[in-house]
């Protein structure tokens, strides 16, 4: 199959992180630039990606699983030279070291690891059916970067198909978000901005409030940026404007991404979207979460467990690296975790959970497992 | 009485926004450049106080309300030349002239109308008692300026008083305050920081959580500099990790200042106020507002009535004049308005108004009425 063509046209030209074509091959826009500057970064190894990666060129989970099958694949050149007559152990050892630096990006986003998982199993699957294990550089980097391709389109439909569950539950009116859950995130056409997209393109009306999402500006930067490419209509306000904008009746919906989803419903997500959360409650507003299956994270029994990581105290005194105030003693959550009693609906790509809960969630999973053929 | 040296015995060396000797004359530190530059700005006429007043070298009701007095009082300089033989009316229409140009440097700021009214009231009595009415410019200059010096060495008595009334709501622990209602928004102390103050003074047992406060970030530059030069132990966090810190128990009270207060305890401040109410009730963490009485408007009914300032957008694409974002629409309120129902008590230099609504709030008035000699 074409994964090339097919990610085409799924974006239909919209805004997405990365792009392919095989002459120039896989090129990144730097996130951090954005919305100045609008360069894009050329990536010829897996030590290009792993920068890409860690310097933050590349950021939101699904995205950067997309970004860390690409650099798996650029494990190998290729070079069309003669077959390689090593074993194929020499090129799973390549691949081996690859993946461990690759792993070491950004060690807290889980789909990292399952995309990692994804291009070693079809490296192994590959070289079992094979009886002489001889293969070009070439081949094993083309199948590979099959597979990276895959993973990227297979984001797209994710996406597609959780806009469409949740779009529904969008009225017509304001909505707002919180940090960039959106095309830049992911794939193409994101999670929570995937809905409003879908929301936008069915009714038209909808009006975006844009958190601009501090201390990294996300929101600011990226939401701002990516909505206001594809014509819809948005409005930045600073974190702290949230209740104004609610109290003055102009939102009715909440949609914001996910980093990670515990059994219960709890959900990690960018610093300040509890607080959101709360703020919804208290005006009656409605508060939804979209985000892909494999956000979830079953093996965690409550927000409790969800581990924090906390950030440089550089983002709370500087922006751009030129300081507006004094070095004074910070601190810098990037995540908050908001109790799943506060969220009314998760948007998933195979259906909508109401009312998250430790049951509902269970009842949700028990019922997708019957439905998936079991291979 | 020798307001000057009442002053220097009530600062005993806390931060202040001006400072005053009869060599030097009057000069604002410059908030704008604070933390990172400390310049000192020479007031020489009222013109220059319209600018600084205008410029936001100065900010904060009543210390706008100060400067506004001195600027009363640079309409006349310090020659000490022969009587001016002129008719009162002439040193009159100089201060009316003066007057309508400070009172329009920030027009929403009813303290310094107050202030205005102060000086020119000083100005008539004096001239009422004098038969002859010739007197040189710098014997006007000198009673507008003893008036200028007697405003502000009440406001840091004001700021006395309020501490101490609201020092013992707070429990020992952390305490998380927003926007700047401290020295530099007063004559010195603070309403807000001034409890806070008052509190580490007392018990030595306090963490202040201090909110940045977007988008002119008051937090994150003045109230960490002015706890911190201090020696008050101080967090700075984005506004957006107030919920986090709530919820991690680390506050045990929040405690802010008012631009406004409407006759049922309504209370505009700085924009992000009402949110961090909302959170503070969610997590059952009692929420104060620490205002002088001139900051009560008893003729507005209830918060909607209050006028909320539009400020520029730029204020939220741009720090210290460089963009970090796309000049996309922006709505900016300098204000929102907290509910009283969310509000456990106002501190003002009076007493306290425990749980205010439209009776208590009249009731304390009525109080107050009855224990001030009739003049």
């Amino acid at each position: 199959m074409d994964y090339q063509k097919k990610i085409m046209d799924l974006l239909q030209g919209q805004v997405a992180p990365l792009r392919f074509d095989p002459q120039r091959g896989v090129e990144f826009i730097d996130q951090r630039k954005l919305p100045l500057e609008k360069n894009w970064i050329k990536a010829s190894s897996y030590e290009d990606i792993y920068h890409i990666i860690r310097d933050m060129v590349v950021r939101g989970a699904p995205a950067i699983s997309i970004a860390a099958a690409f650099g798996m694949a650029l494990t190998f050149d290729s070079s069309l030279g003669q077959p390689d007559q090593a074993e194929v152990s020499h090129y799973r050892h390549e691949l081996g070291r690859a993946r461990a630096r690759l792993a070491s990006s950004r060690p807290t986003a889980v789909n990292l690891f399952w995309a990692l998982d994804r291009v070693q199993e079809a490296f192994d699957a590959h070289f079992s059916k094979i009886a002489e294990n001889v293969l070009r550089r070439a081949d094993v980097h083309q199948f590979l970067l099959e597979e990276a391709l895959r993973i990227w389109a297979e984001d797209i439909e994710s996406n597609q198909a959780m806009s469409a569950f949740g779009a529904g539950y969008l009225p017509d009116g304001g909505v707002l978000t919180h940090c960039n859950a959106g095309a830049l995130a992911t794939g193409g056409l994101g999670t929570a901005l995937g809905v409003i997209r879908k929301k936008f393109h069915d009714s038209g009306k909808i009006h975006v409030y844009v958190d601009e999402t501090r201390p990294y500006l996300q929101g600011a930067r990226l939401t701002a940026y990516e909505l206001f490419e594809d014509g819809i209509p948005i409005t930045l306000i600073s974190d702290n404007m949230a209740a104004m904008v609610m109290s003055q009746g102009k939102v009715q919906a909440v949609v914001v991404g996910a980093d990670r989803i515990a059994a219960n419903g709890d959900t990690a997500n960018k610093i300040g979207t509890m607080g959101v959360a709360i703020l919804a409650n208290h005006f009656h507003i409605p508060f939804y979460v979209a985000a892909p299956l494999a956000t979830f994270d079953l093996q965690t029994f409550s927000g409790r467990e969800i581990p924090i990581e906390e950030r440089a105290s550089r983002e709370l005194t500087h922006i751009q690296d030129r300081p507006f105030t004094a070095e004074y003693p910070v601190y810098n959550p990037g995540f908050d975790v908001t109790p799943s009693s506060l969220i009314s609906a998760i948007f998933t790509e195979q259906g909508v959970i109401e009312k998250p809960s430790r049951e509902s969630v269970a009842h949700f999973f028990a019922k997708i497992m019957k439905s998936v053929p079991q291979s």
